[in-house]
Parts: C-alpha cells; sequence; structure tokens
C-alpha cells in the first residue's frame, strides 16, 4: 500500500537512492496517448541537481528508461514500468553514518520501523524517490493538456523572504527565467542571496511553493471522504520535507468573518464563476471551475554541513559532520515535484469523474 | 470510493441531511472489544448542536443504534452498521433555496457534478454528515486507549484571537470546561463575545483546531505515498470548511533555518526522544515516538443571516437570507470531529504497522 | 475490506441474521437514475423464502428501506443506504447450539478467527446477508438494461438431475414458470420430486446454476490481475455453499485439443462473432461480445433435520438435531443471488472500462 | 488497478512478451526475511521452457534482477523492484500477424478494449508476464514456510488423462520426477505420449492441476466478499488459459446429499480436525485448519502449428500458421505458476489476519 497512488491512474514506486536504480509502474494510463518523451525528459531535468551552486553536487544524468506499455511511442493501455539507474552514488560517503541516526531524518524511525534500513544515502527516505513521481507527473501533464489543464507551481517564499503578492499579479512564464523558479526577479535574487549565505554556512533554509490548476473543469473532487483538497493535500504532504498544505486563502481564511470570505457568484459569458476566490476552486469537496490554488510549506533540509550533536544506535552521544551531498534549499528542485504530485492526482480524479452521471455511461 | 475511510479500520457511510437517517458501517474492527456505549454517545453529544448560544438550533438527540457486529456488548469483528435518525429536520426552511445557489455553499458544485442535488438543508454536503465519523472515532478511540494512545483537540484560534500559547503550556483537562473548548478561560471569553457579535450580526467567524496524539509508538506511517502526515491531512480535510494543516511548527518551520529548526536527539530513561518537537512527532513519514501535533485551519461557514446577492439555477441574480439553521462558529462542534477523524487514522496505520516486520508474524 | 465488493460501484454491508436488520450502502451509483423500486422488490421477492415446500418456514417479508441517495425516485450520485429488517427471527430455535459447532457450518471457523460468534441463526455467515446482494444487483439490473445488458441464471442441475442442454437450446422465459427456477419443466418436476424426498428424510442436495450475460459490449475486463472471469469468479464463490466456477466449456474444456476448442472468427453485419463459443466470452481475460456463459455448483446445505454426530466448544462429542429454519436445497433460491453478484460485477467493469482509451476521455 | 494483486503482500506488474523486460514490485513484504535466492531462482526455473520437446523453443533464461528493497540478502520492508530480461525475443516471427487476430487469443480483444495492441508474441497478453508472478510467490513461500505453510501443486490430468487418485494418496516428492509434473509415473508416461502426439500434429491439449495447501491455520479468509476461496479462484483465474476452479469435492459436491457431504468433526490431539474433508478446508469462507485442496481446469493453448481460418482487422477471412513458438501443452509450466498465485493470497490473507482480534493487538 505504501508505494502506490491514485485510483485509476496509479503510480507505484521503489528504489533506494543508492541502490542500482529507482522506477515504477504507471498503471491505468489511457491507451493511445502519444507520448512526447522530449518533455518527460525536461520535466525531470527541472528536477535535476542542477550545476547551480544551492544544490546537491550529485550529478544524476536522470534518464528515464520505459521499459514496457509504448509502442512507436504511443501507450498501449498497459502499465508502462520504467527505471532510473543510479549512477553517481557514492555510497562510502554514508559509511560514519551507518550506526548512527541524524537529527530530524528519517535514518531513526525507519531504524524502528523496520528494525534494518539502508543507510546509504538515506535509503529509501531519500529524495531520490521523487524522481519516480516526476515520471509519474509527466505523462499525467500531456493527458490533462489535451483537456486544457495546466498545472503552474513556484517558491512563493524563502524563509522569510516572501513574494509578496498574489498568484494572479505574478507572471508564470518567468518562473524558470532564474534559479530559484520565483517569478517576481527581484524577490529571486534576495532568496538567491538568502539560500548562497546559508549555504556558506553549511546551513539550510526551508520555504513554500504556490501551486495553481488552471482549466479544471467543475466536478471534481468526491465529496465526503476523497474531496478534492483532501486528495491533493494528500500527495504533497508526501514530499520530502512538507510540514503544510493549505487551500485558497488557507490560514488567514480563519481569520475571517463569513461576510467577508464567502465568494459571490457571477456570470460570465454565460459560464458561472465568482468574483473572488478564496475558496481556492474547491467547494464542498468539488472543483466550482475556478483556478484551483494552494500552497505548501517545506521545513528546511536537515542535513547540515555543520557539527551537530546526535546519538548512535547504542544510544550514546555522538557528533557527525555530514559528508554527503544535499541541497542547501529543497524549494526550487520541489517545484516540477509537486506540479507532478498534482497533474497525477487531477487527472485521477478526471478520470473518477468520467463515470458519475448515468447520462455519461 | 466516496465514502469510505481506512484500509484495515474502515468507515462507509451514508445520508442526507433531511433524509430519514445518516449512518455508516464500520468494516474491520478487531472482534473482542467491550464497547463503553455510554462514552460514545458521550463523544457524540460533544458534537450535537447544544443549547449554548453559539450553534445551530437543530434540535437532534443524535442517538445512535447499532444494528449489527456487537453481542452483549462485545464487538464480534463483522461490520458495526449503525444509524442515527434525522429528527428535527425542518426542510420547509429550505423551500426557497430549492433553485438557487447559495455562495460559497456546496449547492452549485454538486449541480454541476451529478446534475441534481438535494437542496434540503444541503443534501450530503451538510455537516450532518459528521456525526457518523464521530461514531467511528468514539469507537476507535476505545482501542486506542487500550494501547495507552490519547487524541485530543481544542479551539486555539477564532478569528484574530489564538490562545498564543504552545500545546505544552496548556491543560487539557479545560478543554471542555467551556462552550468554546478552549483551555484558557480568559482567550475563551475573548472567542465567545467574538462569535456573539458575529452571531447578533447574522455573521459567522473561522477559526483554528490544534490536536496532539500521546502515546504513539514508534513506526506508524507508510512511508513514501502514505505518509503519516498525508494520511492525517487527508482525513481532516474532508472536515466541512477546513482549509489547511500543518504539523509541528508547520508554516512557521518554512521560515527557518536547519540549523534552528532540527530536533536534537536525547534518550531519557533508555527511550530515544528528541529535546524539540518541531517536526511534530512525525519524521520521514513515520511516527518518532514523539507528542504527534499539527493544527487545521477552518474558514468562516458560509451561511450567513443576512441578505447577500447569489444567482439562481436560471442563473439570473437573486437576493437570499438563508432561514435554515447554522452555526455562526463551527469551531467548538468540529473539536469532536477532528478527534475522530484522528483516532480513525491512528488506529487504522496502527493496525497496517502491525505485519511490517517478519518476527512480528 | 471483507464487506465491501466493487471499485466503482460498491456494495459494502453489515448485519447478522438475527440482529435487528441487515443492511448496506451502494457507493458509486450514477446519478440521474430513475429507479423502478418495484423491480427491485420483485427481485428481492425471487431470494425469499416462498411459501413452497422446499424452501425455509421463515417468513421474512424482506422489505428494502431506503435511507438515503434517492430523491424523488431519483438517485443523487450520493452513496443509497438501506436496511432490510429481521422480523421472524426465532432466536430461541439456537440456543441449544450456543456451545455447540454444527457439522459443515462456520460456528467453528467464525469461533477460531474471531474467538467469539453469534450463535444465533449462524449470525453473519447466514445466507441472510445475501438479501443486502440482491439490493445492489437490482439497482445495477437496471443500469445495465439501460445499456442493453441482461444477466439470467437458471437451475441447471440439482444432485444428479441435470438439464442436459446447452444454454442456447433452453427458454429463459420459462425460468420462473416453476418454484425450481428451472426452465425445462420435465426436469424441474425431477429436481423438485428430488429435493421433496430429501426434505422428507431431513436431508439436503446440492447443484449447479448457470449463467448467460447478453448484450456485453467488447472490452470488459482488465488483463492481467483483474480478468473478468477472475472478477466474475471471485464474486460467485462467495455465495454460501458455492465450491466452484467454470466458464464456457470450463472442465470439459481441460479435455479437449486446441484444434476442437478453438472459436473461430465469423463476421455478421460488420460484427466480428465467432462461430462457436467455447471461451464462454471472455479472452485474453476481456470479454469478446460474444454471451458470457458459466456454471456454479454448490454443495448441499449443511444443515439436516437429522442427527448428527458433532462437538461442543469444550472439544466433547455431542450429539445434534437443529431445530431452526433451513432450505432443503438452496438452489431455487440462489439464482437471484448469482444474478445480482454478476450484476454488479459487469456494471463495476463496465464502469471501470470507461476511461481506457484516451478518445474515450 | 489492473495490474495488481493483494492486499497487504501486493505485486505490481509490468512488461509486454517482447518488450526489453517484463518486471515487478514487491510491496508490503515483511522487513528482516533472509532471501534465499538460490531458491527464488529455482522456483523461476520450474516455469521456463526447458528443453523438454513438450515445451516452447524460447530459451530465457529468466534470471531475476532484484533492484531495491533488499540489503545484504534481507529484506528491508520498503519495496522490492526486480526485472527480468527478455533476451530471446524473435518479434519477426509475429510479424505476420501484425493485422490478423489469431482464434481465442487475446488479439481481437486487446484491439477492440485499447484500440491498439502489441502484436509481438502477444504482447501483455502473453504468458511470458507469468514470470512475475513466480517471483512474487517465490518470495511469499519463503515467508510461508517459516510458519510452516506449504503449497505444493501438481499436473492431475491432461485431456482425459486423470491421475485417478485423491491428493491423499499420491506422492509429492515424485512431482518433479518427470518433465510432465505428475506424481504418478505411469499416468504421467501416458500424458506425455499424449502431449507428444498432440505436438505431432500441431495440436496442443488441455488438462487440470491440483492444489494442496497444508499447515494453514484457523482463521484465514474475510467472510462475506473476501472469502478464502473467493481470493484462491480470483488469483488462479487470472492464469492464462484458466477456465474452471474447485474447491474440496467441487462440482461433485453438487450431486451429493448433505447427509453424505457434511465433514464431521473430530479431535485429534487435543485439535479440531474432520474426519472428511469434501470441504476442501475451507467453511464459511475461513480457514478450518484442515488442508486446502482445490482443482484448476485449463484450456487446451489457442496457438496451433495447423493452418486456421482467421480474420484480419479489415475483417477479411485469411488462414494463418503460426510461427512463434508455444507450448503443446501448458499444464507442466502452470504448476509453479499455481504454486505462485496461491503463495501470494494465502500470505496475503495471512497478514490480514493479524488484526482480527483485540488480543493480537
Amino acid at each position: 500500500m505504501s508505494s502506490s497512488i491514485g485510483h485509476l491512474f496509479k503510480l507505484t514506486t521503489f528504489g533506494e537512492s543508492h541502490g542500482p536504480a529507482v522506477g515504477g509502474i504507471i498503471d491505468g494510463c489511457p491507451s493511445g496517448l502519444k507520448l512526447n518523451v522530449v518533455k518527460i525528459q525536461q520535466f525531470l531535468n527541472r528536477r535535476k541537481p542542477s550545476a547551480s551552486f544551492i544544490s546537491t553536487d550529485r550529478d544524476e544524468d536522470d534518464q528515464v528508461e520505459f521499459l514496457s506499455g509504448i509502442i512507436d511511442g504511443v501507450t498501449l493501455g498497459t502499465p508502462i514500468g520504467f527505471l532510473i539507474k543510479n549512477k553517481d552514488a557514492r555510497s562510502s560517503d554514508y559509511n560514519n553514518l551507518k550506526d548512527v541516526f541524524r537529527p530530524s531524518h528519517a535514518d531513526f524511525t525507519y531504524e524502528k520501523k523496520y528494525g534494518l534500513r539502508d543507510y546509504r544515502g538515506g535509503g529509501r527516505s531519500s529524495a531520490r524517490e521523487t524522481v519516480n513521481w516526476v515520471v509519474g507527473g509527466a505523462i499525467a501533464s500531456q493527458i490533462l493538456l489535451q483537456k486544457g489543464i495546466t498545472v503552474t507551481s513556484y517558491v512563493s517564499s524563502v524563509g522569510h523572504i516572501d513574494v509578496g503578492a498574489d498568484y494572479l499579479d505574478v507572471d508564470s512564464d518567468l518562473i524558470y527565467s532564474n534559479v530559484i523558479r520565483c517569478p517576481i526577479s527581484e524577490k529571486a535574487n534576495e532568496m538567491e542571496q538568502l539560500i548562497k549565505s546559508c549555504k556558506a554556512n553549511g546551513d539550510t533554509v526551508g520555504g513554500c511553493i504556490s501551486t495553481v490548476i488552471k482549466g479544471v473543469p467543475f466536478g471534481l473532487g468526491e465529496p465526503v471522504f476523497h474531496k478534492l483538497q483532501s486528495a491533493i493535500a494528500s500527495s504533497i504532504l508526501n514530499i520530502n520535507t512538507c510540514k503544510g498544505v493549505e487551500f485558497g486563502l488557507g490560514f488567514d481564511y480563519s481569520r475571517k468573518r463569513g461576510s467577508e470570505g464567502n465568494d459571490l457568484f457571477c456570470v460570465k459569458s454565460g459560464v458561472v464563476g465568482t468574483t473572488t476566490n478564496h475558496s481556492g476552486g474547491i467547494v464542498g469537496g468539488i472543483s466550482n471551475g475556478q483556478d484551483i490554488c494552494f500552497r505548501s510549506a517545506f521545513k528546511p533540509v536537515s542535513s547540515l554541513f555543520m557539527e551537530q550533536r546526535s546519538i548512535n544506535n547504542k544510544l550514546k552521544d555522538v557528533t557527525i559532520k555530514p559528508s554527503g551531498r544535499h541541497d542547501a534549499c529543497v524549494l526550487p528542485r520541489a517545484v516540477p515535484i509537486v506540479d507532478a504530485m498534482t497533474a497525477m492526482i487531477i487527472l485521477d480524479y478526471y478520470l473518477l469523474n468520467k463515470t458519475t452521471k448515468i447520462s455519461d455511461l
């Protein structure tokens, strides 16, 4: 159960950070989709540790190999097996961590849950796993695009530096114009300086990602226990270091009165819309045809390049200084991961909604 | 799919607000549990619209009838069917809403998704449904208690009034000492005044609920796609008007450096703990043995007792003034609902974790 | 998990034979279906213990009460909760069985699995539960009928008396012309005599049911692990006393050569068919557009009205003579149950197939 | 959905017969299992097309590569990714079948379901896929063995030649003493002659496999909708060419009276058993502690090496003579596949049963 996501469009994954490969199986991808493999690889490249100063130095080419489910570039409707080989794993970096639990890392919880763990690079708890998600999300995105649905995420804060602008006021074309993936360039510059200074100190810093889904039809979301916000949050909170999700006005909404918070209806060109979008495009768990927007909070990466006190598996105090390769700020690389997760969920709920009405059958 | 939650301990529900009854089926409740029916009813009573000024005047006795799965007060291991009759439904209150979509209500999205809807009292989108969840949560709680696990929620903010205290600094015994379910009495008073003033104006107000789970063993949570925070958030975001969830430091965590955010290990009486609990008791998606704590944001109820502009199903402008019965602030009644959802999830993941290690079989 | 069947059209049930009620929740029923409640009740009546000599004397009126999911006779798309009260339960009949395990009954296995059991009328192991399935199947049938799909079952053998005719050679209009539900009247007479003589001796007898599904479109069935025959067999083998299922030529097929067993293609009015239907309408796990036909074997009911040796829960030898009410031959009443299970599965796979091709989205 | 089997021990697979590889992911394998890789390969070798005259000449070494979930030969509790490369695929053999539908093959149904298909070697409908199942079953078997549970299958009939003996009267040590995998050597000889003569004619022949599961504890099986026989039959009927399954006396049971069919209880060394085992070890859907036994029917392989009439995708008549490589009788190679499927199901239900009683938690 642990390693599958989705109901009709379903991704199941495997892989440890320093094993021979990571990979997965996409089940339920509709047949007849002409895959744009170049775009899939572009999506993957966005998640790659770039040459940029702010990321890990690990150099993976993250080339996805498809093993099934595709003929002449077209999906067969059968499961799409894929793998990405782990090339630049320097497991020896982790030998000194074999018996040690790094603070705020999953070393300890994996050891307690399973009785043993793959200590090399965090094993399965590594964000290396997320490359699998991006493969799934990249394919889901191509189907969504055919239906006019797009998912766009960007870094909206790093530490205390916030874009300070609503998603409506940013130019999404600028997101990838800088290494931060923040569409407001002066803020991106500030964020970059902050990350640089953290990295210089061996420290790390957290931040937030904002996401907008456009073109979502009316009616997605299963009321009661699989509300659309529940499904999205569920997927996003699986991303390493994610600690919170909010929809529309989110936590700010909790401080409002109903009289200022309600979204009033309006009719534009015969289509029902709302004059505001405080609810973030989801009402009663179901998409209302407006943009769906949400924000995710990511804590700072726990791997520091400074000495930290910790304990080993004999419960003795130790001092550790990690020598693996890690990001000083995970936010820029998390952007395509949030996109991927969101795309998979929206597609899954799009498919689930195809059998809602007797008149659709 | 829409109406089930859980994997091994699973609740499936039915019911419209003004139908003959709501109810559900609890499947996977272990056999041999001596149910404390009085405590179940107490749990339900906490969710009932009280005589209190702040809630709806609807007078339901919310008496649960168990139809199966129990013999001589002990669970049989077979599904527990139950129902709660709808007694005080005044459907005529809603006749004027038959063709009208109330702003920020699910009227419109249900109509678009299903092509028709039960307009009486919101039908299935009503929070009436949550009484079913409390039945499930009340039973789950009794099993958890046998394992030393407790779930405690309280109102931590209403509008701009915040308890301003960490959960460690509040006395959970005081939660139910006031109608707000806020353990700090002076704050509770302020919140009460705020809600009263909103109600006087026909307005509503949102707020936040904080939750602490104590006694959770190491190892709950399925890494990768069913991380414990993902499972909890997924359940909580199904609660009507919930717009956000955060774990541990949550959104504040995103503003921290790693050097100040990491939870350092310590050993207390031979057991590994942490000196701080910024992560909220979950690391790598798995419980680390510390208290699990999270906070949920609820928007103000959208049913106002003031005139609002809206549209009808012919897309014409209308002015509505609801005449049903609604809460001015949903927070106090949402407390047991958050407790219930959390208890069901924790129990489900407790059960899932029983087959993790070969040495457990 | 135990008490749910289906993926998109999903039935979850509850109930012990002598509890206050049995019932269930149908989730995923498409909205906008005008339910024919009279036909649902007719379906239920076919399963009722009739006044006929061959069945139990228990007199249940089996009136289904719908509690949700329907407005003005039309499905809302929300879960349909329903219950059937247990009226004529004479639990005292079973007092003498409280500590005793009846041979080939589920008394013993329930006791071992759960540590306790509801001994009254077999509790949840009773065929009383199947009334819930018929509710689900009756609704599924109405949707299938709109798509031109029909499910027809009949008794094809009782003991050694076999209809001795292919399903193509029987007149399905005659199935309900006799109490046996066998379309060949002389065979029905023989079967009736056999059952009468068994009943006279306090004995019981088994038999087979044949089922034909007509109008199934091409393409139902999920290859590899949810082949259509797998899904059907899985549902049918849940019926009490069912011990085997075979498709098309079934076990006889295993004795054939390929050269005599293959179904050759032919084209009729531009549609691809086969000249024979040895495979029973399913090839590679997927419906091929021909009639789907299968046969199910039911062992004789284990409750005898003669003395039998058994043991009690202290593992001591006892002699029992059941005094409850039971069928001498379950076959006639199992016919609508097989129909119901089949209809639910076919509908579920019909819905699952709606998102197979990108061109369908 | 199509490509996963199991609830807690779950296998998801991918792969076309002539793609680069087949493979899968085993999720939910408990941690701490010391894998015997040699035994896994032995299990796989039993399924391999042997050098024997009776099988396809395709020469695959079927070497499984594990990609994750294992460290130092011990399972980590994380998903076990694996693949088996397709080495000896001669896709050109199938060029003449690109536009043609072979009788009783899945060519046609795949084309109708998906709108396109991989015609090379049957694509995903090929029995090549079953090598993945054997990997899953081989690992499941090792866990079961630690609990004293064994699964043993053998060929009990080929065409009209039947072992004519109860499973109790055969020596399971002799199963692999001949190429037929039939424990009674003279019958094995007859079967071999029959298969040889079929092969000589370009024909094929069906048969039956019998399976015995020993050491199953009391209580496996989820009553109502996931009865143990339902779960087993569901898995077995996914095996290519399988057309029927029966438990215990099976179809013969349907011809019995209750007075001769019931299994009477007896107590042996303080443990409750039965004097006969007509029910095949499952009562009320739950294992009763006796041997579980069932029989599966397999139709003859549809690929003949003789001319057959068929149609092409323009619905024109054609004559085909397949030139790929196929088994004349699939039974011997199906034996380990039945074993594998059975082992996975039994393990899954073993795990599901670990949380049944409150006293087990």
